[in-house]
């Protein structure tokens, strides 16, 4: 077993009927809030002015705008206004990609230069605004975690933030505030929960516990997903695929294990760096490609073991289990209507050789992967998803 | 699905040659030091001398002798030494007795009275000191969670203290430190981490998720323990044992699941506290008679589908699946070196009518358990543990 730390000091506040803690929550750390949010359907819904009319004994600043990528350019202008304004709190409220711009937002705050110099070089944050959100979306996890990816524009540069300062002081949950996700993103939430269990379960050595959370998450995620498409106000399925949200990156699924290099992620993020997609949806696509690529006669037994404990399969031999399994995998994405080519979501193979030859420098070297997926490995699980 | 809250704000710093960051880890926290432990086994092993040479630049305290079942007569002496010697930090190093110990100590420090009243009434607690602890046994889970249990011999009685300052702020997992305990205290923390799963995995409604980490858990106890037992030095085996040890209490396998009334819990507490064995021992022995007591027509599923996914029993009958779970169940204590019999460790029938009487008044009612436990189903569970 390897090594490991464990580190979770989240209040993760989960369930109906909680928001009226907010205030409570709040007070301690300050009185001046920035509440941050995406494109204003917190707006629409009637959220944002019931959090408004909750906080009244607050001093409350707003920044509007987050991209679903979020960009530097929102950081810079979250940064510009803490400064300002004498911010205490930040209060997210939205997905994985508002909290993640939030997250940049808060270590910038402590920051003389430009924030993005903090995603190129974390050992440069010292100090962080608290960060408390309310999450929208089940997918990311970003509200239990310390991470947050950011995508520098002009630099065609997607890159992850990873400090301990970053995760967020609390997180409310509430499964009714997903009942207004549209089929489309519960697809593509469901496809990164999938996809953060799957780069932490498909390493080189892990062990029972760890294993069995990693299943337990994907049969929640392929039991509960068409629940909640078929019927958007289903709360106990909302509820499981949110609760399984916050563990997908939070390190519980990797204690005592080979560390991952998360090689669909790092793949994907080039993918949206370059198209902007939905980055589920580029998960969903090119998962089945990697898994085939990694599928040998030496990965097969874990493939076949997916196969058995996540899909029932009971058939006997591995290579056989492991190739079902892969095919259940692909038909689940397909049955949630997420499309299965890259080209139907309108990306080309024209930067194919530069996301190939960013992934070494913005993400990590694929060599320690399950199977190592070197620069022609990653041009053909992206020719294989086209 | 329930709601709940999850707040773990320790560090967990687990695995081999870690003990060297302990005095970086300390060192924000202050420099004056209480090390609380209990037998002297860390004295004969060297690990209290070494502790103690890389502490060299702190002052160091010492509070020895904390007894297996911790008692109020230890909280009173550490908190007079850490009012004496205005302590900052207690290291507590040993297993879980010695831990909670600590934390009625930690509370105990800011109160006016005697410790027992915060034990009595946790709205008492307002403050307490920081705890950091080196784990030597994988059992109750101590070093990751808000709990301890403390007796009261003078009066009989033994309860819980659970106030989430008492959670510690950071916790040494060297699985290393356990290679030198005795089979009988390993086959007695293997019991105590399978029963804390037990508890929360038998209540009337659960999730896909805390069940699959349930029987994750339970079948990482069944695989290593006896190879722990078989070699003692067995590194993989010793440290699966101390990761899944940490997760027993700590409130993440009850996420969204009907609360859980501990009621092996309640009744082995009494037991020992009339008795003073060998908590893990007195739980192996009665929790197949828990079982037995509580599986009927509604609950055999749920049994059965332990003995599936636990023990691989293939029987398609649930309740033959679930007897044969049951029948596993005490059969593996037993395989472990754990009597079967109440009466073998030294307990008589003579304050059974008493502990019935002590569990709603000390633990909880049972009545909200798999199957309600009232006082006639209290000593009908003790009675055929004899």
């Amino acid at each position: 077993m390897h090594n490991f730390d464990l580190f979770l000091p989240t209040k993760l506040i989960f369930g109906k009927d909680r928001l009226s803690e907010l205030p409570e929550v709040l007070r301690p750390l300050g009185s001046r809030i920035l509440i941050t949010y995406g494109g204003g359907s917190i707006v629409k819904s009637g959220l944002l002015d019931s959090v408004k009319k909750m906080l009244r004994d607050f001093t409350i600043f707003e920044l509007s705008g987050i991209e679903p990528n979020p960009r530097i350019t929102s950081v810079r202008d979250g940064v510009t206004v803490c400064k300002k304004e004498k911010i205490d709190i930040l209060l997210a409220i939205g997905g994985g990609s508002v909290l993640d711009c939030t997250k940049n937002i808060a270590c910038g705050v402590f920051y003389d230069g430009d924030p993005w110099d903090l995603v190129l070089d974390t050992s440069k944050i010292t100090k962080a605004l608290p960060i408390v959100d309310i999450i929208t979306l089940a997918a990311t996890g970003s509200e239990y975690d310390a991470g947050g990816v950011i995508t520098n524009l002009e630099k065609k540069k997607k890159r992850a933030i990873i400090h301990p300062m970053l995760i967020p002081y609390a997180s409310f949950c509430d499964p009714t505030l997903t009942y207004s996700v549209p089929a489309w993103h519960t697809a593509a939430g469901a496809a990164d929960i999938m996809s953060h269990t799957f780069e932490q379960y498909f390493v080189r050595d892990g062990n029972i516990l760890t294993d069995g959370m990693c299943e337990a998450m994907l049969r929640t995620v392929i039991t509960m997903t068409p629940a909640a498409i078929k019927d958007p106000d289903n709360y106990e399925a909302r509820a499981q695929l949110l609760m399984v949200s916050s563990f997908g990156c939070c390190n519980l699924l990797c204690i005592g294990r080979t560390p991952s290099t998360w090689p669909c992620h790092a793949i994907e993020h080039e993918i949206s760096a370059f198209h902007d997609i939905t980055h589920g949806v580029g998960l969903a696509i090119i998962t089945p490609h990697w898994m085939r690529y990694s599928l040998n006669g030496e990965t097969a037994a874990k493939f076949a073991q997916y196969g058995r404990n996540v899909w029932n399969i009971t058939e006997d031999d591995n290579m056989k289990a492991a190739e079902k399994a892969i095919d259940k995998t692909a038909e689940f994405f397909a049955s949630i209507g997420i499309p299965s080519k890259l080209s139907e979501v309108g990306v080309t193979d024209e930067h194919f050789e530069k996301m190939a030859d960013h992934i070494p420098e913005c993400w990590a070297s694929l060599k320690d992967s399950l199977v190592p997926v070197d620069r022609d490995g990653v041009l053909e699980i992206l020719r294989n998803s086209l």
